[in-house]
């Protein structure tokens, strides 16, 4: 016990790393023997070629302990001033419910799920995302939502692209109100450029003077006016021109809803629904649509399907869509959704149920009926005389003074700009967190005399809904279904969502071995800031002087990441990894008509590569050229030489993934990346296996030009059950200019800011969480992260080797953090599927490894580095195990089609079968290791038949009855 | 919808009520008609005599909404200041684990579960308790250890009354070392006084001069001497005094134990293993013995037992001690442990390990051999020149200054006070949290200079433990069992714990209808402060300047509580009922001696009364006299009349309950109350019930004296799966100037404070909780509570009564809060006990009602307000099945030694059984109810056998083989 100096001993800035990482040194002694090698250095040494290796360790600042970390964090976050924000445009103060703060926001049950591929143990979040797509559906009056979006922008540039593919019109044109928020404008013109698609920007009294595809409202207004539209709806229609509408929830309890008018898509934000505004995001955006347009819809779905045992059951409908992307047909990238602001603002609808939420959208319209009264009292004018919570002063010359008496006193109202800045509009909205007092304060500060609300209050109590005319209140129910009807107390609400949380397998059940996706510990000295006052309450368009905190936050992170990418610029404004992508192609396509180089737009992508980044490159106005791969799963030299000599005029660029999408750090990777230079392309290096990289190699030293990174997979972003993600893109530095801006902070005269995402830092309030993982593992930390998730999953890869063949390995053996096996010949010999073997995988208690990616029928496991021997060991006995049972299988011991594979998951029903006909028991069913009888996680549901629920597609919440047995 | 008036919309102060309160207008529309009322007033007047009706609505502030309070109370919160504390005396800056903050302390899983009467639904937290006592046992190197105690004062305290039973000195007095920490010295005079004990304080070498029963050493002394006790103890039990030792926790990873210097009894606080100091409280304390005083050793203590397969399962060792406790015989009236923060500190042993821990204490030294060394180097003399972590400066006429310069600096010392508050010694102790920077900072206050510590660092280095002497050093393991050497990891932590939550029930499965105790909602808001920093930080004797926020807080609610409760002062310092109860008595007694009635010694309690009334009589040195009660529960007021006649002369008070532990407004009370002040008596009211009187009547209404409130039942602090508690008194009047003092407040220079507990607040940092939830009910709210729990008691007893005879009703019909089901008629013709219902309640996913209290055989029933009609019902629907079975039973269906009833709880041991020989069926064992199949709480063991429990005491963690099967 005396073997740490005195020195060693006065400090703990280095405890947190190994809380982080699994094993501890008397386990990877043990590992490293079974892997056969003497030392991790010796592994490395096996595993990454020397020549990328880094030259010299990273320069970080030296660890912080988790206190000291969360004490300096505090500091930067007080540099944030919170002002009570009358901003609006699209971001509103909200009340999280309390109960769903502390249960779902905070706690690991929720966030540390993974997106619901499995549905099987996934049945918790899915009921709720189900109730997510209700509720849209319902405010909305549309037939199908889905299951949530990354911002109302990018759902508003969704729609565009929906518009066009469901729409029979054969024009390129897209109408734009010149009511919409102006983030929005800004993502929509963005994406239409890159699709070639003319952007109409007008008033919407000129939709009809236009031949367009598709047209985008806003209602209410940016400025804050309700307008009917069912006219101007049934013109477009006319002309083959399908309508989207912006909308706001929270509007629409009081208005009349979009689809009522004959919206073919509305689309907007959830965030006003119990997700802080966190200066930007996240939260979720949804989409609702038409049935017909149903298999058009771009995002997640979540569907009623039912399974083995004919019971209902729910599941991602559809989800093949996902792994099998439309490539490079697409006009959609999207790939993470939002699950846990969706879940956050489902139950926020659940809590307060219909009743409950058209109260609060009653308060908040009359507090702006009482505002508006007292301002006709003193003579202020308005442009808007309709409204639900947003007024537009007409306040002219007098607009600085109000605006800057209102700052004086603590308060943020919107400046419309003008071209010379001097704003001649203000614009105020009110929202759940209103007061009488802040109203009264609101009408002190622009009319500069005291007025009493309540005075008004008492004028308008006649016509509750003045404001509203008369063709847009609302007559139709909403959120009917039981559901949003009877967890109204605490104590039930509660209940509810521990419930569901109990029916979800998340990491804190054990392991989630994926190889899309790197599950590895959310701790919670990460977590705690996110929900820090002086971060969640942020508006994202706050005036700069009071977002310092958040300033100074990216600007360390942004240096943080550019020493571990060795990168020299960074954006943090993607919110997921495919709109990372998307935003690193659009650089390098600017760079290059920088250079005049207009006619560059090949884009070489290896045929091993995830459907997102063909997706990403046809977005970008790219074509795809596919590469070959030889049979160890690496870049064909020869191929790729030959299609970078054929495109050498064209060539943009090309997008890899490095270690591989097959689990190997590919030779000559830096070859590949002067030949692509040579030929004057650009590189792009897919950031999803960065965790194998960092502190041992880099995409810059590598050679690479851009890469995204997935601060939800690396950098310790929890998944969230399905979102959200962030997807922040680093640059050399000639890059740099063509990073995305933001109508908010750029300076452009002609509106091209690139923006990919409603907010300037996408979803800023979870880069704490990125940022302070940094801070506390610092460059020993961090690297010997990434050896130990080599180490652990070569451990596995030489447990498993003698049991299942393992697909791709380096020519000295090894894999890098996550090693295919192929379940191929296995299947041809005993009819077992890597289906068969996932479900079982659950009786024994873990999350299936990624499944047929990047090859059909194998599994790819990546372990990560704060899986401890012990875990791994767990997994790895019932891997084997599993094996075994194929064995028996295959020697006709069991029958081909009953047998616990087949069979799998087992559940609770079929433990109480009076009779057990199968010939294999109970409790090899159920319990068939020693850790399940310990503690057993139990699958909800039998399997689910994802062919009937996709052939039957429904994506509302079911009556109630079919969930009842008795 | 339209039903609410536009200005009832404008603010939503009022609706938290709605969300603590669980049934809804609709929901008590129907509970109304089951019960044939029309209306809740009507229900009211029925129940509760309109003699005791409040005449006026209680004067409570307008209710607040959860933001409006949270911002309200964070003002109060913020008027507290954190300094750096080196002040020590038993309460130490600590840095609680994030994932242990998050998942348990911050995890309604944890903390609202019941104490674990019923293990086989509790075998999460009774494994963390196991851990615990191992964990005392190990560090103190002592045979058996408790559960935890409520402070290290009050557990030398029933260390005291411990020697005295379990020694065999008839002396009556008892030695306290004069370097035993002035909070433990104060509380233990107050015990003593009582009793009789005559208390020796002196410096321990006088101990052999003295004949006493108990001597009570503390090692590290307060002044931080470390010193060898072995020949002390020896000489002591030479004289067959046993010897108690104080210590502390982090202290025995580096010294030598009190166990292996003979110690008979170990007791400390283990609040700084993981626990804020919260300004003085909870934590968790901790009592260790020899294993032959197990028997007679106070508090919980967990034992190993079997279940009814034979498999290992934990209980709670000789509960049945608690329930029966010695009544009018006994020394310790102790109930409620501190159950959470036993968890805490446990789960902080788990998290660093022996070698962390090992390593804390070796840094904390370290860091206090440095500062010696610096102030050595400047000639500053000490007190003491062997140390732990504490140091005491000879700092004679410098002390002011040094203390003044400290303070200046943000440093808190300690004072040592002199008659005339001239400190001539300061202490100065180190923590966890103590840096190099600190050590430095320290020095430059105290010295003047700047002096480098890494210097000194460097010279020590060739003796690291040079402060502790060679026979204190320790050379023995601790915490070697695997349980506390496999969770180092964050992600191993995580899942460990949540593999124990998962075990047991909690609030967020279900109701736990207890009768004994008011199981409602614990709120987040509520509970959200307990975690802010400006109160968990916060050392109970820091500068008063320092605490006024707690001060205001204290202040805050005292008005509120007098308010609730009809009494004109409060003292928040008890912090169990049981020592309220206690605290409550001592003020009568001084009362009565303060008017020259010395001879005032008869405490008259009802034969209903809960068995703490009678043991705390007794420990308040009151004789018991017990009043029969009449065939209805209520008390015999023939027996009474003739026993306050009998006693008049000596009579000191009445303890009776209200409403009656039967469950009903006795009518009368009040000439109740007048007969015992008409004989010069006192009346003492349990506030037990106090639930059911709030906004409807009081105790000061009804003519009572005095109160102890249990602010962990009707208040909502959590009851932590076993604590903590928290019983304030409330007094009329003339009683104020009795209630207890303490030592760093109270002025008098006998050192007779009285004082309970260790800190002024006793466990201050739970304040908040009933704070909050009386600020956000306000009186509207909190009248409907009690409205709603008689509502709820009513519904539950007018359902069950068709099938289940109702014990005690009042006159005309309605029960309070609570109801009493007599099992006994059904027992008599079925076999099947209270027990097997009991066990059969958890396979319909209930905890049981309260068992045999106050009448063996019976059930006691209190759903509370919170539980909304859905829970009701369901519950209903689970009792009423069961009446069904044992109809069944009777009827000869199924025999008398082989039914659902009397093999509950049922298992998934039981479900995988290959041959199912019962006559039901699996399905019916298990999943008994449409509920359970939709959610099934599992029961982790078959039921727990007893007597073999007790009979086979094993109170430390079972060798891992035991548990395992393969």
């Amino acid at each position: 016990m005396t073997d740490i100096t005195l020195l060693d001993l006065l400090s703990d800035d280095k405890e947190f790393a190994t809380r982080h990482n699994g094993p501890d040194a008397a386990q990877q002694k043990m590992m490293l023997e079974t892997i056969g090698v003497h030392s991790i250095e010796q592994l490395i040494d096996q595993t990454v070629p020397a020549a990328i290796r880094l030259p010299e360790t990273m320069k970080l600042a030296e660890p912080q302990s988790e206190s000291k970390m969360l004490a300096s964090l505090k500091a930067i976050a007080e540099k944030n001033i919170i002002n009570r924000s009358f901003i609006g445009q699209g971001y509103y103060n909200t009340l999280v419910p309390n109960v769903i703060l502390r249960n779902v926001l905070e706690n690991p049950g929720w966030y540390t799920a993974y997106t619901p591929y499995q549905p099987e143990i996934s049945q918790g979040r899915l009921e709720s995302l189900l109730n997510y797509q209700q509720m849209v559906m319902d405010l909305t009056a549309m037939e199908i939502a889905n299951a949530s979006l990354l911002d109302e922008a990018t759902a508003a540039a969704e729609s565009m692209t929906l518009c066009k593919r469901a729409g029979k019109s054969k024009s390129l044109a897209f109408f734009v109100s010149n009511e919409i928020h102006p983030q929005t404008i800004d993502v929509v013109r963005t994406r239409a450029k890159y699709f070639g698609y003319e952007i109409i920007c007008a008033a919407i009294e000129e939709l009809e003077n236009h031949d367009v595809f598709g047209a985008l409202l806003q209602y209410p207004s940016t400025t804050g006016n309700v307008q009917d539209l069912t006219d101007i709806i049934d013109k477009a229609h006319a002309k083959k021109t399908l309508v989207s509408v912006a909308s706001d929830l929270l509007a629409l309890t009081l208005l009349k809803a979009p689809g009522e008018m004959g919206a073919d898509i509305v689309i907007g934000s959830a965030q006003r629904f119990g997700v802080p505004m966190g200066f930007g995001g996240p939260h979720a955006a949804f989409m609702a649509t038409r049935d017909k347009f149903k298999r058009t819809m771009p995002g997640r779905i979540i569907g009623v399907s039912k399974d083995s045992k004919g019971k209902p059951a729910l599941r991602m409908a559809m989800q093949t869509r996902e792994q099998h992307i439309r490539r490079e047909k697409a006009t959609s990238n999207i790939c993470t959704a939002q699950a846990l602001l969706a879940n956050m603002s489902a139950f926020y609808a659940l809590y307060h149920g219909p009743e409950g939420l058209r109260k609060i959208g009653r308060r908040v319209h009359h507090l702006t009926a009482i505002l508006v009264a007292g301002l006709d009292s003193e003579g202020i004018e308005l442009a808007n005389r309709s409204y639900f919570d947003t007024i537009t002063l007409n306040s002219n010359e007098n607009s600085k003074a109000i605006y800057q008496r209102a700052l004086a006193n603590g308060m943020n109202l919107r400046k419309f700009p003008t071209p010379d800045n001097m704003p001649v509009q203000l614009g105020i909205s009110l929202d759940e967190t209103t007061t009488i007092k802040d109203v009264e304060d609101l009408l002190l500060v622009i009319t500069g005399n005291a007025l009493l609300a309540s005075s008004f209050s008492a004028q308008i109590a006649d016509d509750e809904f003045a404001g509203i005319p008369a063709a847009c209140r609302r007559s139709s129910q909403y959120l009917t279904h039981p559901v949003f009807n009877k967890h109204h107390s605490e104590t039930q609400m509660m209940r509810y969502m521990k419930k569901l949380e109990n029916k979800d397998y998340s990491l804190t059940h054990g392991m989630i071995p994926l190889g899309s996706c790197t599950m590895k510990l959310n701790a919670v000295a990460e977590m705690l800031p996110v929900t820090w006052p002086e971060f969640a309450q942020m508006h994202p368009f706050a005036p700069t002087e009071q977002s310092f905190g958040y300033q100074e936050l990216a600007e360390k992170l942004s240096t943080m990441l550019c020493e571990v990418t060795g990168y020299d610029g960074f954006s943090l404004q993607p919110n997921s990894g495919a709109q990372g992508e998307y935003a690193g192609l659009i650089a390098i396509q600017r760079y290059h008509q920088s250079n005049g180089d207009n006619q560059r737009n090949v884009c070489l992508i290896p045929s091993s590569a995830h459907g997102t980044n063909p997706a990403s490159a046809a977005m970008a106005a790219m074509q795809v050229v596919v590469v070959g791969c030889d049979n160890l799963g690496n870049i064909d030299h020869a191929d790729l030489k030959a299609k970078i000599e054929k495109h050498r005029e064209n060539l943009s660029c090309i997008m890899v993934t490095y270690p591989s999408t097959h689990g190997v750090y590919e030779e000559g990777i830096q070859e590949v990346c002067a030949w692509v230079h040579d030929a004057g392309g650009q590189v792009y290096l897919d950031g999803a296996n960065m965790n194998a990289q960092i502190g041992i190699t880099s995409p810059g030293f590598i050679g690479s030009d851009v890469s995204h990174l997935n601060l939800h997979k690396t950098f310790c972003i929890p998944h969230g059950g399905g979102g959200p993600g962030m997807g922040p893109i680093g640059v050399k530095k000639h890059l740099i200019p063509f990073l995305p801006g933001h109508i908010e902070v750029t300076e452009s005269a002609d509106n091209k800011h690139y923006a990919v995402s409603a907010a300037e830092l996408g979803s800023a309030s979870i880069l704490p969480i990125s940022y302070a993982y940094i801070a506390m593992m610092g460059e020993p930390g961090l690297t010997a992260a990434t050896q130990l998730a080599i180490l652990n999953a070569n451990y596995v890869m030489e447990r498993l080797r003698p049991h299942y063949p393992v697909l791709f390995r380096g020519k000295e053996g090894r894999v890098a953090h996550e090693c295919i096996i192929d379940i191929r010949p296995l299947e041809a010999a005993s009819g077992i599927s890597n289906e068969d073997i996932a479900k079982r995988l659950m009786d024994y208690g873990f999350h299936s490894p990624t499944m047929s990616f990047p090859v059909a029928g194998t599994f790819m496991i990546e372990p990560t580095e704060s899986e401890d021997l012990t875990e791994l060991q767990r997994f790895c006995d019932a891997m084997i195990a599993i094996r075994h049972e194929i064995t028996q299988v295959e020697d006709g011991e069991w029958s081909a089609t009953d047998n616990p594979l087949v069979n799998a998951p087992h559940t609770q029903v079929d433990l109480i079968e009076a009779n057990w006909t199968h010939e294999y028991s109970r409790e090899l069913a159920c319990f068939p290791s020693a850790h399940t009888k310990e503690t057993k996680y139990w699958p909800t549901v039998n399997r689910v038949d994802n062919v009937f629920g996709d052939r039957n597609l429904i994506c509302s919440c079911p009556s109630i009855e079919n969930y009842m047995e008795e």
